[in-house]
């Protein structure tokens, strides 16, 4: 199987198919009908040169200032204006990646309206525009000529919280051809986004399904099927008690995803094929809820988690310390990685150094990186191949 | 089944679970880790009243002129300045419905920070925010306590076009248990989006899945699949010859994405149990198509279709005007539908009166409306009872 040409013309994307212009000024032409605008047109924006260096546009003849945040640089650097009104500044090289960014126009901080990829998520304050910086080779999280899964997206009725909700389920490619007279009962990981994301984030921004595909083509991993629940009990950003969304959510993931999952898919409900991982905010809960539920769980991780100030941690893992050797027996994997710049980086070696104390069996990852996807993606490329090993 | 409590106070939208915030300044307490900005912190916007007025608001003491355009009033509306910087309007009180609209922050014209719930697309062009008035009781597209079908997210390497393409399909409740050892074949409507959007528009901004969710537990239509394909066949603004794109997505389509469809799914390959119908570029992309292959469609559709001059229709649809009373009796269904305040509402009339003047059996409707999703999701709840009736 060869590569299809077309996959180095056409970005596939998280969102939606968008296009290298070889003109920006094209795209322009066919815009849809829309009120009537007193507005400059927009330009495309940004535009990656094959050295990667990438200009970033924007025209706003009546903008006093305008500047460039992004995940590729520390600080923010300025857009400059020429005569017609138009900003722009061009950055790098920057290393093949996926970053995210914003605009601050005169104070306001938002997207480029050039950019049709977007980053969202269940409030505002995750809004950023998406840039997508391709290497000479294909990245592991690049869509390659390989089987592909699918994401299904379901709908249930949450006994627990009282509504209803979205789920995101990845399942691998031969996953539908398998379930003849003998079904086969797959593996299935429970993944977790952090605050301010949502049930689609996992494969939107995590890419997900590209990721396992890529590792289950290279014989890296086995195949399993991935739930990605929302993970918010109480409504993102509402004042509560601490530990109120993770108590709430973990009921809606025990009582109502975990049955839903199991009732709809070939998957095996032993303990043994069940991971439940997250990232930041769902880090915390995956550890929360994971080490305190060994009996639903056999491998757990938090990537970048949310864990406090750790003064908690001998009460929240009270029933993980009780019994060290029975524990680290039933966690066939736990998992703690997080980015030595990241904010959360001191209470990951914390919760690391309270294992090790408790001489609970585990993996502590201390990497390179932030607060970012770049760092998530990495590591769920890292912890998918030792998920359910036999 | 009783409605659960909580979609009163949780809003089940096309992107992602927002909320109605008690206090919208709750929101920015947990805002993710972001780099520095020099911006202003943004505040929740829109906020809907009780009486469906709304208020919408932007934090921008910099900011010299803001102005709202969005498709619940004509023209653009300046917002006010308090002595704080912020800026602010109330409009209404709104008609229940979902609309899009924009911000013009000084000449820039972008979305409202202040808001998660985006309209995305293929194009920067697209870009627009949300707005949900609800009514007292449920709409048509809203999610209700019924059984909920699926959105499944597929990829295929399309050999017409040499590269891998996203596919959305809806499958009805139900579908999966009924694949047992008699497979039912389900019918399949092929529905496609308009000129700046992608495969995702039709579920995210037209809710197809909660339409015909509600049809099917009001016993309104049969159960049917809907395969919703990425309608470019050139790159979405490219300058091409007329036709080009709609030749090279039809060749995609009849090629690569029903064969496709036909063996991943327990879907009917009679020409009685296919239906094609679109939006706009869709639209016309569907006419065209569907009425040069009317051994393949029996149901065609063009919601708002764009249909150019019309100066080509005795060639473009001379197969279908050939034989007139053996293409009406093909034809179970050929229905078009524009609003009488869109700007291709006349193209839509000449086709009808083309369609008269050469004896082909025909629906038109012209109805009230622009060229918004508030017509086509009214257009599909209106065909989709139409369609595959025995």
């Amino acid at each position: 199987m060869t590569r299809p040409p077309a996959l180095d013309h056409w970005k596939l994307i998280a969102g939606c198919f968008v296009l290298a212009l070889s003109s920006p000024a094209d795209a322009a032409k066919q815009e849809a009908p829309t009120n009537a605008s007193p507005s400059a047109r927009p330009v495309t924006s940004p535009i990656v040169s094959p050295d990667r260096r990438v200009t970033f546009r924007l025209v706003a003849p009546h903008a006093r200032e305008v500047l460039l945040t992004g995940e590729f640089m520390p600080g923010s650097q300025p857009l400059q204006m020429d005569a017609n009104g138009s900003w722009s500044v061009t950055i790098g090289p920057i290393e093949p990646e996926i970053y995210h960014y914003n605009f601050t126009i005169d104070g306001v901080r938002t997207i480029d309206p050039g950019n049709a990829d977007l980053k969202t998520g269940s409030t505002f304050s995750t809004l950023a525009s998406v840039l997508e910086v391709r290497g000479e080779t294909p990245a592991f999280y690049d869509a390659q000529p390989v089987p592909h899964g699918e994401i299904r997206t379901l709908w249930y009725q949450s006994k627990s919280l009282g509504t209803l909700r979205r789920l995101n389920v990845y399942v691998p490619p031969g996953y539908d051809t398998s379930a003849g007279t003998q079904p086969r009962r797959y593996p299935v990981l429970y993944l977790l986004h952090g605050a301010n994301a949502d049930e689609t984030a996992w494969h939107r921004l995590g890419r997900v399904n590209m990721i396992l595909d890529n590792l289950l083509a290279a014989g890296k991993t086995q195949p399993f099927l991935v739930a990605m629940p929302f993970g918010y009990g109480v409504p993102p950003g509402a004042l509560t008690q601490p530990g109120e969304n993770t108590m709430r959510f973990g009921k809606d993931l025990l009582e109502d995803v975990i049955p839903f999952v199991e009732a709809r898919f070939h998957v095996s409900a032993a303990r043994e094929m069940r991971a439940l991982v997250g990232l930041s905010m769902g880090g915390g809960q995956a550890l929360t809820i994971g080490l305190n539920h060994l009996d639903l769980f056999s491998h757990v991780g938090g990537f970048s988690a949310a864990l406090g100030a750790g003064s908690d941690f001998p009460q929240t893992y009270a029933s993980l310390v009780a019994q060290p050797e029975a524990a680290s027996k039933k966690l066939r994997l736990l998992w703690v990685g997080c980015g030595k710049e990241d904010g959360a980086f001191s209470a990951s070696q914390r919760f690391s150094e309270f294992l090790t104390a408790n001489r609970i069996a585990h993996t502590f990852r201390a990497t390179a990186g932030a607060h970012t996807w770049m760092v998530w993606r990495r590591y769920l490329h890292e912890v998918a191949p030792l998920l359910f090993q036999q």
